[in-house]
């Protein structure tokens, strides 16, 4: 154990420096190739967004080496920029992945760091895959501890606990020592930081962007001999007593190399709150076997677990923001349209007549005997006759994971917003490679108009 | 009121708007003016500490534009990097300046801030002076409220509210309106950080340098439309009521404008923890009087605050940094030497004989009657005669201010070790006419060798 660490630091530890891609589990390696490419869809997609835009006037303003690019900007910058940029970039429309049991978004802060140093150190894709599986797994293990407390008390949990994993992921790559690597750790957790408050604003994913670029800034510190506290863990003055009180975290560690927790990632096949989706698959179910005319439907009765009515029962849906909120705009949009995607969730595709008039014929109505994940909606018509269609787990969980043709789709979609479909198509082949892929910097210009 | 935002945030969003340095009282200008040079010896000396080192490699691998000094480092680059280096370089020491009723180091995440837009924008001694009184009074105005339960509950106070000084500092000198600054500071709140497991480490200085430069790409962030969260301040989910349950910030917007914060503060004239000076002036009175031989004397009893016994009163002083918070070797030092400055507290200076001939006769005494600033000692000779002196309120506190001339000195003792003395007189006569300097890029480049 180093002087003033933890066994929780020192096992974290010993496990980000001994992963190896050749080592792992090949479906571990399938999912994080998965997570990435789900994760460069949504940065390139983020590239169109106001919020990017904000960032690359200050980014331009301050300058720095062309390390990393700014992935759909046609722009490269220091690798901290670039981390920061993308990290925004990428949850800007929330529609990146979700590891709901640590409530982590865990793509959203390693990602950029790794695709900034793999790019800025032409690295091969397996040693940038196994540093994202570390950085991944440490982040999302805290957050099986701690993740829950944190959001209770208004802490945005990606924001907080990505720090951890961006410094784990740029520790490994920067080929830290066991000692640097606990002292980057340190030096991360001490800038903690994300308010639940910020939601609604461009200040959420700014979060996973801060994350990364203060993690890859404490591992490029602690390379250089910067000294931070590496009892930032568990303890009486670690990070978990500071925030919440909670001292052992202990169960973070547990089955560590053995259990892999992106193996539990969810991918959003929905560009909706993910509460909706298991809605929206049987809407989409229904309407695959008979697509009812709007006129034709009476009534819909949608049975849910009982955390949707809190969370995602917004009657109104008087934007396309509120829209992903509301279970009713969400099972009438997949009921006559078949698509929840981004484009039935902007402002103007929300008014749709037909649309609008399921809508008000929806009536959402908890039900506890039904799984977070699950829903079970019947669908009246005028003719009498009743539809009805039952999920126990949404299309993206791991229960129910996408193909890769649709993690495909999905990525495409998302990144001809904004790149050509010839220049997708090529990205979509580097990435099918990734674990084979010679030299990451490759990616990176691809993504780079 | 603008959009959701809250009283505390509009107050203190039209006092940063409004204020100019032509209508403060004298005395504020005065108490900035010496908080400013206090700072700036303090971050020319951090220049030559390891963390400045460290921080420079990071800042030259990723590059920047040349927009401000690194001070006492000859090296520019982007505004945001500059204040992130001149930040953790004037805490290195922990030798700046600090407001005791908020238990904020108040120029450590200001001025960084303030010094490097006055550079990059070419502005007035005025102007810069009017910012850095706008973000001292909300960090520290906010820690009145916030401060002790923050540092009950482990975190770093400067570190923390140092955000909002920062982003009220850059967002007043870049010419943010009135939403826009309440953006910048929203933006900033949810970057909020520094925990104390990390004192003992360079990650304590980081804390105000991390704080001036995410206060600053809040600001610059805001400048380009990126929104935050207005109601950070108070409010059920806003920074107080996240960090602590605290929800009713009323009391930091008391008598704004009318009271200054900044004229209670206080300026370190001896490197040790505050909480020994009062014992070190006591010694030093004795020692103006009569400086006894150290074989002539029998004992010492010290008569402190109780919390001196409880975080000062260290018995062993094996290094430097431990002597510092030895009241013992505190007045061993003052009674042989006179003296207490940086000098007498390296590792080698620690272990002179005749100061460890007085240190190991002291006997620290808790004394509830007296102040936390207040100390009596008496120094029984060996021909019997008893030595007393008595100290209400120890020098540098706002009840026992230092002189202009022993400001001065102090600046010249620690920015020497790092630039020549005919530099040194130099940047005292800029900082001498701060308040009607036309250019603070004078400033700047005269730190920067």
């Amino acid at each position: 154990m180093h002087e003033g660490s933890t066994p929780v630091m020192d096992a974290l530890v010993e496990f980000v420096l001994g992963l190896e891609t050749a080592s792992l589990p090949p479906a571990v390696v399938d999912a994080a190739s998965r997570s990435m490419t789900d994760w460069l869809g949504a940065a390139i997609r983020g590239a169109a967004e106001p919020l990017a835009d904000s960032l690359a006037a200050v980014i331009d303003a301050s300058g720095g080496l062309p390390q990393a690019a700014v992935v759909g900007r046609g722009r490269r910058t220091s690798a901290l920029l670039a981390a920061l940029a993308n990290g925004a970039q990428s949850h800007a429309l929330d529609f990146d992945d979700t590891h709901l049991p640590s409530i982590v978004h865990g793509a959203a802060p390693v990602a950029p760091v790794v695709l900034a140093l793999g790019e800025l150190q032409r690295l091969p894709g397996a040693r940038v895959l196994s540093a994202f599986v570390a950085g991944f797994e440490v982040e999302t293990r805290l957050g099986r501890v701690l993740g829950r407390a944190l959001a209770d008390r208004g802490w945005h949990v990606t924001g907080v606990l990505g720090h951890f994993g961006a410094a784990a992921a740029a520790g490994k790559l920067l080929g830290l020592d066991a000692r640097r690597l606990a002292q980057a750790l340190g030096i991360a957790g001490t800038q903690a930081a994300g308010l639940e408050q910020s939601f609604g604003t461009m200040s959420k994913p700014l979060h996973p962007g801060k994350a990364a670029m203060n993690g890859l800034l404490a591992a490029l510190l602690a390379r250089e001999g910067f000294t931070g506290p590496t009892a930032m863990l568990d303890g009486h003055a670690g990070l978990g007593a500071t925030f919440l009180g909670i001292e052992d975290l202990g169960a973070a560690v547990e089955d560590l190399g053995k259990r892999f927790e992106i193996l539990d990632n969810s991918t959003k096949f929905y560009a909706a709150c993910h509460l909706t989706h298991a809605t929206i698959d049987a809407a989409r179910a229904i309407r695959s076997r008979e697509a009812p005319a709007p006129d034709a439907v009476e009534a819909v009765r949608c049975r849910v677990h009982p955390l949707v009515l809190k969370v995602a029962a917004n009657p109104h849906a008087r934007s396309g923001l509120e829209a992903k909120f509301s279970v009713a705009y969400c099972a009438a949009t997949a009921l006559v349209r078949g698509e929840a995607g981004e484009a039935e969730f902007s402002d103007a595709s929300i008014h749709d007549g037909g649309v609008r008039r399921i809508m008000a014929r929806v009536t959402p109505e908890a039900d506890a005997s039904l799984g977070i994940g699950a829903a079970a909606i019947a669908v009246h018509l005028a003719d009498g006759r009743v539809l009805e269609e039952r999920v126990t787990a949404a299309r993206g969980t791991p229960e129910n994971p996408l193909t890769r043709d649709e993690v495909e789709a999905k990525f495409r979609r998302l990144a001809e917003v904004v790149l050509a479909g010839e220049r997708v198509t090529r990205l979509l082949g580097a990435l099918r490679e990734l674990p084979a892929l010679g030299d990451v910097s490759d990616l990176a210009e691809l993504a780079s108009p």
